[in-house]
């Protein structure tokens, strides 16, 4: 279903009930860009830690819109043993609501808008249509003017206009405007002593209408550039103030908007799923929450003290969203069945809209419900159907992936987060004009290497053999063009620069900078310098439904495929950690796995593995 | 005519020829956003001075996409005695045109862009068929892209893949596609002997095509993913060749695309004729020639050396375009006679189509024949057309109206810009609970004064006679709560205040801002620090053609109406210097003038009175 301005509040309730009935959420966003730093690529680097990854996106991803918004609800009918979905899809818009509303100014990057406009996607909706919004700021200010300005009517008293001399703000009548207001108040003098007439009609007024009435609130009704003053007595000037109230409240709603589907969702307790949803969750908290925090850990708080207490995302690797639901239709899969709610329209995932919300929030959460049933496959006896409720869920919740970092696998929104040996990897400095090859030249010794660029002229390199990354330390000890370190090093130089940059700087413009750029901007330049400097020339690239096609040549072609340099190799030791301080929770389902997970690495990966694609090749599974 | 990516090529010699063959030439620009600061109302100070108004207007202003311009040129048919016009409305965007071409990101304004949408701005229009351009940078760059493919292509000999080693750039081949490559050696040495095979098609490739292809460039040709290599002899290679850089002149042509018509407009010399053209020019200069310079004087060299050489801008106070055009057909203006050429649509000005550019271009255009034709009602015997280039039109030529400047009437691009005395102008700071009526409070021994906020704690204040300020000052001389210096004392604060702050943070983060931070932004910050502290809540509001009505409570409920501080109040004096030091070949005009102009302060306002509206009231012409 189709939600825009003009029929949000008729559909609100029931969006409401959908939410409220159903076994889980699945959502989906698209947005006007993807990263505003020099590169796309610039954003992931294949050895990021959860905290740079998040402020890497936190700085360079903040300030494009989420201007659709894919909702799809899902509620398991047991007697039919099947889903009921309902599919809504939001368009967004922070139009301005009034004078005092705040003018949202966010950036396009016209490759996603190149990208989405090849899509079909109808920009007039969005910016003519749009759904409105408020952050919880914005909102609070908001109920705070109509606050003043109703307890400024109240307290105003009956009269004490006549006499500014005793009001608390003394309002100094320009010259121009005197003859005017005198004449005002003998007409209302009048007015008050006539018991025929009931109202006065004043001439249209040349001055500011609401310096007028704020001297006369509580004798006079507005209507539009006129002036009408009527006598009103006690009750009914209640019932008109509880009418002004209500449509206040009124006013209020509207401009909250779209946040309140948000609220509705966090607020729920329902379980969300999502694709590749870091970038999801933090647009949603930036744009209908509150600015992001400052650094990860801080931001793991604001999730759960959000509600977002249950997002599911997948562990996905290599596949896009309309490849991984082709694929979760085949064996070892099966195809979920789901219906459309009556009243709502019906996806045909055969004829492909890719890229609208909705439809991708519906691919997911089909993809979730093949995957969740998967897992039922697992117990004996087997279970065709595993509910969004089912401890064997359990382990995936709150755990974000990471895409394209190696050895991390997601991000652990309720706990701390993973932390890989990295006692294989080195940080190599070298002249601009390297390139990959020289690399490989250089370390021809040492077997099979990883390279992750981080800028024009630094990598981190991988060697298949912790063992051998101090002899790559020694032997470049004197060399001149190029400079090699371990990444333990590399991280405790990093720390130490950082420090003393930040006391260098900090005080002479941070408090300016935060005013003039866009907040969440500054904390992390102060920071964080090091990703300023850098100029973005990495080969990994962050993978979003909005992305464009057109890409760095050291990127993919296909965002959504996200080809990175084979995350898996790299993924194994670290989930055998996450394993061993892994949740006691899981542990039927470990059993159960361990006995018949398949070889290789995939297997390696534990409770993630359910998750994990590639999937293994059909006969592994025979 | 609208012209879109996908008619623009076929169009363009249309658009040449109309430029070509006209008297003059009117623009007018959409843009995505008026000014980036917290509010708008901050980028016009009644008393900026036309440095500080290109500052902010550089600072604040040009991360929007002007993705809408308007050409319409006018030709007059002296047997008809008739303007022809041709009227043009392109859709512009910066469509991506290959994986290395910049990815352009722009800032949009809700207000603005709810504006827009609200007069039926068509969105989709311009993100799915907007024109690309390319700036003369990212021209220039793309070309030497371009040259240097050609220049390894021509230089690489015959076999040279055979021997890497003895090429500039040595090529490591990686192991797995070691054996590809070996196997397509032995193919082409096959080939190269066998006189009856022609061509040859490899295997799909695993690897990276383009470093295959560098190898082998001289003696294969692509097609798609697969690779067929053909035998070719001399002459052959060079036919493919010269097919080849004809292709890639039209690729470079196509990339540059809208930013031709701006060239040819440029180049051709002619009058260009815009309404608040200040902005556009800002714009165009910007987004299709180069990064704006750092301060207005080399502002004023760039436009002069890119033949932007006879803009005339309107000087026009409180007025909208589409009051200006109802004005200016009335007495003592004559309506122009202008037709649409064959071919062309036409406008029709009784249904509005205001904020198209195209018809914004039209307007413009017909409120300048009036105006001109005005001019030769002065002259004796009376002169019904005046062309644009007559002398009389002169005087107006390379001056930019300042829109709400109290003083200063316009930025002249040709020389100097007027400097009024501001002795009667007082800087005042004063707690930020203070409202304007505090201030006439303050004042209120002093008569009839002006405020001019600069932000929430600071506002220029005017007295209306100038021996008053030292007064004025000497009785704050103990005050707590404010603080009075004269206009004199504060600009001298002001500039030892930039250079002690420019010297101690310049070399700690500038080099680095400059990276991460659009170029346009980042010299200015460092410069003029003081407009970043500001808090923005003036009272003035800049004007333009793509504002929402929706303005902070203190600016003008319609931007193009231009509401200010009643700007002709001080124009005067400021206008007397013009004339003084002003252009001798508008002597003879002057005469005129002195003889006829009305009294009153627009006739001092000298050979500006032309283009200066409120136009004075009828009768005074009778």
């Amino acid at each position: 279903m189709e939600v825009i301005r003009s029929n949000f509040k008729d559909n609100l309730n029931k969006v409401y009930e959908a939410i409220e009935e159903s076994d889980f959420l699945a959502i989906d966003g698209e947005f006007s860009g993807i990263s505003d730093g020099p590169s796309v690529s610039a954003l992931t680097n294949g050895f990021d830690t959860p905290e740079e990854r998040y402020q890497k996106l936190k700085k360079h991803s903040m300030d494009f819109l989420l201007f659709q918004f894919g909702l799809c609800t899902f509620k398991y009918d047991d007697a039919e043993e099947k889903y009921i979905m309902k599919s809504f899809n939001f368009y967004i818009f922070p139009k301005p609501f009034n004078r005092n509303s705040p003018d949202v100014k966010f950036v396009c990057q016209s490759s996603s808008i190149d990208f989405l406009a090849n899509q079909g996607f109808d920009f007039n909706k969005v910016f003519r249509n749009g759904i409105p919004y408020l952050n919880q700021e914005e909102e609070r200010q908001l109920r705070e003017q109509y606050d003043e300005k109703r307890s400024q009517a109240n307290g105003a008293g009956s009269l004490s206009y006549l006499s500014p001399s005793s009001a608390k703000c003394p309002v100094t009548i320009p010259d121009d405007q005197k003859k005017f207001i005198e004449k005002v108040v003998e007409q209302i003098e009048d007015l008050l002593k006539n018991e025929e007439s009931e109202s006065l009609e004043l001439e249209p007024c040349t001055g500011s209408v609401s310096e007028i009435t704020y001297l006369l609130k509580n004798v006079f009704i507005l209507k539009e550039r006129y002036i009408v003053i009527s006598k009103v007595d006690e009750e009914e000037r209640k019932r008109r103030e509880q009418q002004k109230q209500a449509k206040e409240q009124e006013e209020l709603n509207d401009a909250v908007g779209f946040s309140r589907v948000v609220h509705a969702i966090a607020n729920s307790g329902k379980l969300v799923i999502g694709h590749n949803m870091l970038l999801d969750v933090m647009h949603t908290i930036h744009q209908f929450y509150c600015p992001l925090p400052d650094d990860l850990s801080e931001f793991k708080e604001v999730t759960s003290c959000y509600s977002f207490s249950k997002l599911i995302p997948f562990i996905i690797n290599n596949t896009s969203l309309a490849e991984l639901e082709k694929r979760l239709k085949e064996v070892p899969f099966s195809p979920p069945k789901v219906e459309s709610a009556e009243g709502f329209p019906s996806y045909d995932t055969a004829s492909e809209q890719l890229h609208e919300a909705g439809y991708d929030a519906y691919i997911t959460g089909l993809c979730f419900i093949s995957m969740a049933n998967f897992l039922g496959s697992f117990l004996s006896p087997r279970k065709n159907h595993v509910s969004a409720r089912s401890k064997l869920v359990e382990p995936f919740f709150n755990k974000l992936f990471l895409m394209r970092v190696m050895d991390i696998p997601y991000l652990n929104l309720e706990g701390p987060d993973l932390q890989p040996k990295r006692d294989h990897v080195l940080h190599v400095s070298f002249p601009k004009e390297w390139k990959t090859s020289d690399l490989y030249q250089l370390f021809s010794a040492f077997g099979n290497i990883q390279v992750s660029w981080i800028d024009d002229t630094s990598a981190f390199v991988s060697l298949s053999q912790p063992e051998q990354v101090q002899i790559a330390v020694n032997t470049s000890r004197y060399a001149e063009s190029y400079r090699i370190q371990t990444y333990a090093e590399y991280v405790e130089k990093k720390h130490e620069e950082k420090q003393a940059k930040r006391k260098c700087t900090e005080d002479s413009w941070k408090e300016m900078e935060r005013k003039r750029l866009k907040t969440q901007c500054t904390p992390y330049v102060s920071q964080s310098r090091y990703y300023c400097v850098n100029s973005f020339t990495g080969t990994s690239t962050v993978g979003k439904r909005s992305m464009s096609p057109i890409e760095e040549e050291t990127g993919s072609d296909d965002m959504e495929e996200g080809e990175g340099q084979d995350p898996e190799n790299d993924q194994t030791d670290s989930c055998v950690e996450s394993l061993s301080d892994g949740k006691k929770r899981a542990k039927k389902l470990k059993k159960v796995k361990t006995e018949q997970a398949p070889a290789g690495k995939c297997s390696a990966y534990a409770h993630g593995f359910l998750f994990c694609l590639k999937v293994p090749s059909q006969n592994t599974w025979d």
